[in-house]
């Protein structure tokens, strides 16, 4: 049984772990962190919590009791913090899983100036693996600190790394357009996130600015120069579920065949699921479940690709990619415990 | 391994029969017929489906076959056509339970009169088991044929049935008014239904006439003349998940303590959570897991009790409670493969 | 021109009068009054009232300017702070139309029990008059004063007035049963009210307790003891509209004709309407407008009658009756500037 | 008074229109065709609309009727059977604003290919303006037959006109990434359309083949040549409004100043708004107006220009727009009757 502590439990992504580890048949929660938070019991905030967990409490940060209890430590607090702590318990034997952005970067100039704040953890971002599982499967096996991706960076990358690995689309103007339910913001008492601001509404935000940006460059840049992309994130009156719609300028002569060819590197996966031309995923086919879904269509007339990629952000794009992650740390099967059949309904 | 057919598996329940399936770890899933569909990918109907499924077809009603491949039929055709199939199938051997009305009833003439048909099956009728999991554990783990309750009366009779069995309220006077969402209303073309007919909509339907009227009088009348009670149906702008609020007198100087009384019949249950005075749920609490949570309030000056119950119509309603009693029938442990944590977000 | 004031322009009944006011062919704004946005635009926090007011700012409360630029003033502060402003702008010879509940109750201790606040201008409350216009519409000519009614009674007296007058129903028992849009808790920062914590969503809350009850049994009670009533309200994952289901006890030989017969008061009411027996409204019918409708069932069975009625909540239900009451008190055709089509999509 | 005929009255843009006439000062329905609805009242589909209507029906076709009684049509009927009712009445004097593509292509050829019809009206074609008021304002005022523009259309050519007029962007490479609600859809028994299928879901559709894709090309090129755009639109879940997200590459050395310069063509018009930099709207501030509202931002890393585009589909993309032609037609105000500011909750 894989002891797991949760640091920034209080959270959308806290509730999302503490789910999948229940029903995960060899993990268990030792600890659900939270400062704000604790003294409480997790089913006083997430009462359906309550009908698994009973009276499991929220608690204090303490680094010494959670390294006692705990094999690994999901860290999801905010950036800078999520370091400092995770690196602690590192320093003590504990495997870490952070959830926010602090050890995704190799550059870590790129980290702090998108991010605006010092690295705590240099040394340690020197070790960490970039947790996309389907990508950097053999090094997370191996790793003790991996940094989660972010939830547009996993949707966009996924479809997009095969294709530019491959040569079939140029690395230069590519366009990501993606749309995010609400539950991307987290839990927060903000009007502009209220029903009423939300429902029967659509908007664009973080328009050239998304922090998300400089993430996908650095994954998907290959050669000696880091590619530019354009980013633009909406949000959608919908809780869960990333819709990424992006363009891309095909090579001189590719077709659909070298698509698929190059789509052949995740024929064997259970969350990469290339759909083929003309088959494009709706976020209700992926909300729920761990599956990163997508498809494409040949744009002829203007020599592009149209790629259509979806994924459920709490789950692929957090929390179910953090136990994918760790599925793969401890030797379980990658996919033990994560759902593959989404709500649809 | 229980092999498991479904006959009428295209609308919303049979989805939810196949997920739950698939996630169970002693049930596989041998036939999924639906005339309408027969020869088309289940995934091409529900793609999500087709990431655990794969080829997976739907086929025709064919009791031979059927008899051959499965242990169990779940029937969720119209009413009168599943007992007709259900009844075939039992003559061949294969336990039933039936989503449909056709075995719900004791008294085969309110269930006439409440169909408008006639029931094709009255020799089964007579030892078909009344499916409410929590009431008739017993009697279900000996049936061959099972009558899966309906949803609204699921949310309704559970926190009733232990009040009027202890005396504590009045089985006069009780008004049960609630609110379903729309997959309530099946998978069908109907305007009545679309996004644009329902979003930000909310109202009243089959007020006084409503069929699981008489199914929760019966099933809630323990003297010799059947109680009548009146039942308000809403439609709300969700997909899933039903909330009754069930207004009662209580017997005189009846108080919290006697109503937690009646409750400790379910001090076990995963299933049927009494949650106390004042702590009543709400419907995100309970969609997406097999759990009927319900609380209450006295309302002293009018001398009432105000219950709130939940569920999810298409878990606990329907596909859930049936995997629940396939899981009785079959001698596992009742919660397996069941989900308790729902959706929440 | 009737010039307008509003004090509390900032929440959701201020922005819907501004835009009320707007489409009044003889009203013009001149004071959006808001201490926590004085200096800001209105456009700044609401951008289509900009494409109609420009620049127009919110500013402080100083009621000797708003003497001078205001013939009627729209008060809608917290409880108590809003007799306050308002009295002092009426002893200034302003007309005040107030949106709390400062000037709705005859019975100041029920007032004060029911809000827990000592009343800070009695005298005033003595001579306001209760701005339900279909009841009180010869009064409310006269006034200087007026005590706006809430959104859940007036969806609730319209419908129950005429028949407890006209001696039709008991007026024992009653249960009121209703279910709002999430503007009816205003524009505020809070956990409770964000998107993912209401979509998909239902709920009861302020069950025995909520605040309109009393409203609703004083304007009710007709002989020498104040009636009683259970009123439970519920939260809709919407943003605008509430609907009732009222249940009331029939008179003995009392049918649908003798209803009918009673909501004849109504007959040229632009915004009252009797829909008759069988006809009931869902809240798409009059979300947009300020439109009250309503319609019946006859319960046989039970000797009940089962009303459903329907308003929006921002407009019947506050700002639009409150525009109702100012064309009223300024002698403006009733229906002036107010719309009867709601928006349906 | 301008009499009024609707034909095709039973859709949403039907709806949309008889609730506009209803609100207009200078217009009144004479007629309400619906060939499947005939004989039915308005009232029954649509009950709002009996509120001011009272028994108003629906009727057949029939054209010399509606010349006697109708100044103007509003033909809202399939492609190709809308050219022919909407040319008949022509030839009898009745001025015709068609909100089918029939009259919105120069180009009969590129028309054709695009909706697969014959054109039944190539004469009346050659004479019919292009119904985009802020563009062809002098045309529309003479004109007999006008082609009510499209409604994602609409929403891609106001903000893209000036800027490729004045030369600041390039023609070449132009996206247009947009997002209906449901209501584009229309009035139809479609399972697609449905509530459960829909919400909390997001979805592209008609990548690469969408229609209105040549509609906005025949618009926008100024040149020999005609543009070639990528248009991507997706399903939003809401009823109501567009946002559309354009990419364009800036020529060199173009600023924010000079884009600003190039919307000033704007800078009196009640409908057509442009924002300016950093100030993107969303369609919850257009919804329920008839305001087309656009703001972009500089990606200068990049050399484009992102433009943000919001419209309420059934109205400036649909019904409204087509009472702005109506009003210019009769040479009324071109603001009559059409609301600026929109439904925001």
């Amino acid at each position: 049984m894989i002891r797991v502590a949760i640091i920034g439990a209080n959270g959308y992504t806290g509730f999302e772990l503490m789910k999948l580890i229940e029903n995960h048949p060899n993990m268990t929660l030792t600890a659900a962190v939270s400062r704000s938070l604790a003294g409480k019991k997790i089913a006083e905030i997430y009462p359906p919590l309550g009908f698994a967990y009973g009276d499991f409490p929220f608690t204090e940060a303490d680094a010494d009791k959670i390294a006692q209890v705990a094999d690994v430590v999901f860290t999801a607090l905010p950036h800078a913090a999520s370091a400092q702590i995770g690196g602690e318990l590192h320093d003590k034997g504990v495997k870490v899983i952070d959830l926010s952005a602090d050890f995704r970067y190799n550059d870590i100039d790129l980290y702090e100036q998108t991010y605006g704040v010092t690295h705590p953890r240099k040394d340690l971002n020197a070790q960490a693996v970039y947790g996309l599982c389907e990508i950097n499967r053999a090094q997370i096996r191996n790793a003790s600190v991996i940094g989660n991706p972010g939830c547009y960076t996993t949707c966009s990358i996924l479809p997009l790394h095969p294709l530019l690995r491959a040569g079939v689309v140029s690395d230069k103007g590519i366009i990501i357009d993606a749309a995010s339910g609400i539950t991307g913001a987290g839990r927060k008492a903000d009007v502009a996130y209220n029903f009423c601001e939300t429902d029967e509404n659509f908007k664009a935000y973080g328009v050239t600015t998304h922090r998300h940006t400089t993430e996908i460059e650095e994954k998907l840049s290959f050669g000696s120069e880091r590619i530019s992309i354009s980013f633009t994130p909406h949000l959608l009156p919908i809780k869960r579920g990333i819709l990424a719609t992006i363009y891309a300028s095909l090579m001189p002569g590719v077709q659909a065949a070298d698509i698929d060819a190059a789509y052949k590197v995740y024929a064997r996966e259970p969350f990469a699921i290339a759909l083929g031309e003309g088959n494009l995923p709706e976020i209700k086919w992926v909300a729920g479940s761990n599956v990163c879904a997508f498809g494409y269509k040949i744009d002829t007339k203007n020599g592009r690709i149209i790629i259509v990629s979806a994924i459920d952000n709490l789950i692929k794009g957090a929390s179910g990619q953090a136990i994918q992650n760790c599925n793969l740390l401890f030797g379980r099967p990658e996919d033990e415990g994560l759902p593959r059949i989404g709500n649809y309904l």
